[in-house]
């Protein structure tokens, strides 16, 4: 039994997620951003000060092993006009779970167990934590959903901080400590990915972990936050936050199609597609990592394919189980 | 596996399904009114156009074999100041499931597989469904609520309706034709009680059913609905309804205590016991019936008690089948 820990948020940890659950022999452990304020999410977390459940929730649902209706329940959003629009049924739920147990942790254990998770979904952190970009002349950008409004790019960033000490889970520590696999990504870099990385004690962690790192490299580049980053840029980058080196870099060797690219290249202009630029870096592994899913007739989004990236997390666990016989 | 199916709403419903759930080889089916209109199920229902459903939540509440944790959530009450203010969270559940199913009945489904209900809750309408009193010289009072703050008792009563056609649940009609038993009530009986009877459609299936019927009855009266009624009016009154006589009636032989009485008759004043004046009918069933439950450090409701329910209709289950041999 293989334990992977996942380190993201939103729709890039649920992209993963959803195809590491159907692997067998594998313990899955979800370690999710707390950084998000957005929407319902910070409409709950104003007026009822719980924390940001919008991450955990499609972590969850990523991880349900019960019906479609339930899932869709997960996700449905009350639009109606009234005093529940806009709100996701999800939210409501972790929210009214952290009142009941007093604890916000705890309310997504239960909730893992109404959903009948297939692993742990684990916060990040158990504090409010306000997401900080530092830009150079001293200017400070706070909040989440005000940071992706900002372009860094163009800015410069100093530094991306918490307002408050916010301090890792136990139960996150304890996953790094004893997993076998972390992957880091993929996802928004400094709206997903940073904001678990910068917690107090999850460098520490990754020093102590005796787990392999791998790193699926993003597939696009946010025009305001990493506009022409390459591969390397990256690897470089979380390297830093880590502390360490990374072992494996998943790298999409698929081509998006040309209305695709040209779809992206409109709105986030050149510089939208991550070049690989390894070469011959022996981490590198190099797959079709692309998904040829619809939406709404159109295979619209860059994206990675669930299946496909846990086929290759999988060809991993067996090479290295070779290699150690 | 005898079919014991119950027939009322709200705290009524609660308590017998409460221990009805812990007796071995019964397959239960709670009938539930859809009349309510208070609070948060009234909100819900105006804003969102769904079924009431605040007694479906009470019932499945009763009868999930989930956590207490599970149980403290479906009955939580955002109580914080903001948009979520005053919405108990399983009526949000209940609604977020009408609407992604697209259909009340099959929300209740999807909601007892989530909280892993023992039987089944069956809504005993598919339709909106406006409780109105019809009052002497034509008067009418609509909506539930409206009807439990009129003075029935002192207007007078002439009709209890519904302002729209109303008719019966498929799955309501087949749970009576297949029941060996069902109990009517207890429970407030204008407001939970008769608004199942009247369902169109209701007392044709009681006359097909072969089930033998059960009237537990209610302990108090209420001063502005049945003020000094004896337990021989609960079962002429509720037989005119059902066009059948019932079976056996149940009848509390223990008496509350001092302060329980006169907390009651402070409220309800005199004629707020119900007596037991059936004499030698011999389907009168006297049990010491009352709940010794405390709340906030005082015995202070005259209620059933689960468990003695529960044990009294297995007695008679018991008793039934040894006849039969």
């Amino acid at each position: 039994m293989k334990k992977i820990v996942t380190v993201g948020g939103g729709t890039g940890s649920y992209t993963v997620l959803s195809g590491l659950k159907n692997l067998k022999n594998v313990c899955l452990y979800a370690i999710v951003s707390m950084a998000d304020n957005g929407g319902s999410t910070r409409i709950l977390r104003d007026e009822l000060g719980v924390l940001p459940p919008g991450d955990v929730r499609q972590c969850l649902v990523a991880l349900s092993e019960h019906t479609e209706t339930v899932r869709k329940l997960m996700n449905y959003r009350f639009s109606d006009n009234g005093t529940l629009k806009g709100h996701s049924f999800g939210n409501i739920l972790l929210a009214a779970l952290e009142k009941v147990t007093g604890d916000f942790s705890k309310g997504v254990e239960v909730a893992s167990e109404i959903l009948k998770v297939r692993g742990k979904v684990v916060p990040v952190t158990r504090n409010q934590a306000e997401l900080c970009a530092l830009l150079p002349g001293g200017r400070r950008v706070c909040g989440h959903i005000e940071i992706g409004r900002t372009n860094l790019r163009k800015l410069g960033l100093k530094k991306i901080f918490y307002k408050q000490k916010v301090v890792l889970n136990d139960k996150a520590r304890s996953a790094l400590l004893k997993a076998d696999y972390v992957l880091i990504g993929p996802g928004d870099y400094y709206e997903s990915i940073v904001p678990n990385l910068i917690v107090s004690g999850f460098r520490e962690a990754v020093g102590k972990s005796g787990a392999r790192f791998i790193l699926p490299v993003n597939l696009t580049n946010k025009k305001t936050h990493t506009k022409g980053w390459k591969a390397s840029d990256y690897v470089r980058d979380i390297e830093e936050y880590l502390g360490r080196k990374v072992d494996i870099i998943l790298i999409n060797s698929e081509s998006p199609s040309r209305a695709q690219v040209k779809r992206y290249k409109l709105k986030e202009g050149d510089g939208v597609l991550i070049e690989d630029d390894l070469g011959l870096d022996p981490r590198a592994v190099r797959k079709p990592l692309l998904s040829h899913l619809f939406f709404d007739h159109i295979r619209s989004f860059i994206r990675h394919d669930s299946e496909k990236v846990a086929k290759c997390v999988a060809e991993i666990i067996k090479k290295d189980s070779r290699k150690k016989k």
